[in-house]
C-alpha cells in the first residue's frame, strides 16, 4: 500500500456512553477539516452521537455502513457509524446498559483492525469500575487489546505522548511502596526494547534516543539515597546500549523535564506512574495521547477519564481526542510506507 | 517601619566561587533597574565578582562596604561587597579554598540576617562535597540556616516556588523506598501549619488553599493501590481543616499540576522530592525559587546548583537569582508592613 493511496479509515470505539466519549467524536469530525484528521468511523452509537452532537449544539450527520471500506468516500459529509449498536444518551448517567455498549463497541472495533479492515484503533475513556460489573476481567482497555491481537500483557506498552514529551512509565497501577521490588533489569529492558523499535517503526525515528529516569532523588547520588540505579537501572541501560540503542541515564528525574533537557532525547523512560504522568499532564493536559507500544496494530487513547461530572455540559476538550486521530492516522501511514 | 522606608538591604552569600553563583550575581546588579530588583549586596568577593563579571562581558562596579547599612546609597551605582572575604576565580575548578570561602560567606550573611542588619538572606549555590570535605556537617544550607537562626530543622520548611507554581515536599533527600515509611501524621501536619502561617505573613494571602497530593497513583484509588492517603493523609487533613486551614485532598498528583488545577491552589503539598521537583523545573525551570519557610529570618535562594560545568561561560541564567532576590524583597516588605 503506498502513502498517497486512499487510507484505510480508523476505527473509533465510543468509550462509556454517559461519559465525555461520544461528543468529543462528533466534535473531532465536525473540526475534521481544520485539524486535517484522516477518515475515521465510529462502532456504533449513530443516536447516541447525534443526541451528544445536539446536547453540545454541534451540526453532526452520520451515516450508518456495513463495511469499514465505506468510511473513506463518505466522511467527508458524514460521520460514518458502523453496525447498529446503540443506546440511549443519558450524560453523567453510568449504568450497565451503558457498560455493554462500550465494551462492544470495544469489542467490534478491535476486532476490526486486528482483521485489517482498519488501519488503527482509538478507543474512547471507559469507567473500569463500570466493566467490572459486567464481568470485563482486564485492567484496563491496554491489556484487553493486548489479549486480542496476540500479545502478552508484559510486550505492550503504554506510552504517553504529547507535544512537549513522550514518556513511557515501567510501572503503573501499583501502589509506590510496590514500586521498588517491581522494578527488575528485564523489565526495564525488555520493555525498552519495544519502545525503541516502535519508535522507529511507527513514528519514523530512525534512531530514538531514550533518556532514562533514576527511580531515587537525584539519581541516588551514587548510591546514598536508593540503590536502584546501580544494582538495576544502569545495567539495563548498559545492556541496552550493548545492543545498539542509543539509552542514557539513569538521569535525575526533577531535571529531564525541563525544556532544555527535553530536546535532548525522544522518550523519557520513567520508573512510575507518576514519574511520567506529572510532567505529561502539567505540560500536555488536554494533548496528551495514550499509545499501545509493540502490538501487531496500531492503537491510541486520549489520555482522559469518562469525566462523568462534565459529560453533556459542552465543556470537555476535545484536543486529546483529535491528538489520538491525528497521530493514530501518522502512525498508520508510516507503518504503511514501510 | 514603614512599607515604603528605606529598605535595609538583602544579604547574599557568593556560593561556590567555582560555581555559576558569582557571575550570577553580577548579572544580577548589571540588570537592577529593569528587574525592579530590591538593593543587596554581596558577603565577600569583591575581586571574583569582578573577574567573574568581565569573564561574562559585564560592566561591573564593587565597592566596599563595612556595615550593611551602607548597602542602599551605594546600590545604584556599585555593588556593595560587605569585609574583606576574597578569592581567586577559577570557574569549574571546585577546590578547598573554595569551600572555605562558600562557608565564610554564607556564615557571614546568615549572622547579618540574624541581627537585623539584613533584611533577608539570599544563598547562592553551593558544592555539599566540597563543603563536607571540610567538616561543614549540615546536609544543606537549608538545615544550615535554621540551626543559625534557633529554629529546629523540622519545622523549617523547603518550598519551591516559581511563576507557575509553589509547591513543598513532605519528606526530601531520602531513597524512594524510604518513602512511605517516613511520613506521619506528625509530618504532614506540622509541616503543612509551617507553610499554612508562612503564606500568610510573607506572601500576603490571607486564606492560603494547600492542595495535598496522595502518595499513590490515582490517590491510592480509595485503598486499591496503597493505604497511605487513608491511613496518613486523609487524617492529617481533617486535621488541618478542624483548624481552620484550606487544605483539600489526597489529590492525585498527575492531575494536581495541569494548568486548570494549578488556579485552585495557592500550594501543593507534595509527598516526596521528585513529585514537587519535577512539576516545578518542566514549569519554571529558569526561574524556581527555594525559600525556607518558618524561620525569624528570610531565606531565599535560587533552585539551581552549582552547574560547575558551564561556569565562566556565560550561559549560565541569572532568571533564578534574580526571582529568588526580588521575592526575598518582596517577604521583606511584607513582614515590615504587619
Amino acid at each position: 500500500m503506498f502513502a498517497d493511496a486512499p487510507a484505510r479509515p480508523l476505527a473509533v470505539s465510543l468509550g462509556d456512553p454517559a461519559g465525555i466519549g461520544p461528543e468529543l467524536i462528533a466534535e473531532a469530525w465536525v473540526r475534521r477539516n481544520q485539524e486535517r484528521l484522516p477518515p475515521f468511523f465510529a462502532v456504533g452509537g449513530a443516536e447516541l452521537l447525534a443526541a451528544a452532537a445536539k446536547a453540545r449544539g454541534l451540526e453532526l450527520t452520520t451515516r450508518r455502513i456495513a463495511e469499514p471500506a465505506e468510511a473513506a468516500g463518505i466522511f467527508a459529509t458524514a460521520l460514518p457509524v458502523f453496525g447498529f449498536l446503540d443506546g440511549d444518551y443519558r450524560p453523567g448517567m453510568a449504568d450497565e446498559a451503558g457498560a455493554r455498549l462500550a465494551l462492544a463497541s470495544l469489542e467490534t472495533a478491535t476486532a476490526l483492525a486486528v482483521q485489517g479492515e482498519a488501519a488503527g484503533l482509538v478507543t474512547g475513556p471507559i469507567a473500569k469500575a463500570e466493566l467490572a460489573k459486567i464481568g470485563f476481567a482486564h485492567p484496563g482497555q491496554t491489556e484487553f487489546v493486548a489479549a486480542a491481537s496476540g500479545v502478552a500483557a508484559q510486550d505492550a506498552v503504554m506510552m504517553l505522548a504529547g507535544p512537549s514529551l513522550r514518556t513511557v512509565p515501567m510501572t503503573v497501577h501499583c501502589a509506590l511502596s510496590e514500586v521498588p521490588q517491581r522494578l527488575t533489569f528485564e523489565l526495564i529492558f525488555r520493555r525498552s526494547m519495544v519502545v525503541a523499535r516502535a519508535l522507529q517503526t511507527d513514528f519514523g525515528i530512525a534512531h530514538p534516543r531514550l533518556a532514562i529516569c533514576g527511580l531515587n532523588p537525584h539519581a541516588g547520588e551514587a548510591g546514598r539515597m536508593g540503590r536502584e540505579e546501580i544494582e538495576i537501572i544502569a545495567p539495563a541501560i548498559a545492556a541496552l546500549r550493548a545492543d545498539g540503542i542509543d539509552a542514557t541515564g539513569p538521569h535525575p528525574a526533577d531535571s529531564l523535564f525541563s525544556p532544555r533537557a527535553r530536546e535532548t532525547y525522544d522518550v523519557a523512560i520513567a520508573m512510575y506512574h507518576d514519574q511520567a504522568l506529572v510532567p505529561l499532564k502539567a505540560l500536555d493536559f488536554d494533548a496528551g495521547v495514550n499509545v499501545t507500544l509493540g502490538l501487531p496494530i496500531i492503537r491510541t487513547s486520549p489520555d482522559h477519564g469518562t469525566a462523568f461530572a462534565i459529560a453533556g455540559k459542552g465543556v470537555a476538550d476535545a484536543g486529546a481526542t483529535i491528538a489520538a486521530l491525528r497521530m493514530a492516522g501518522e502512525m498508520a501511514s508510516r507503518r504503511a510506507a514501510r
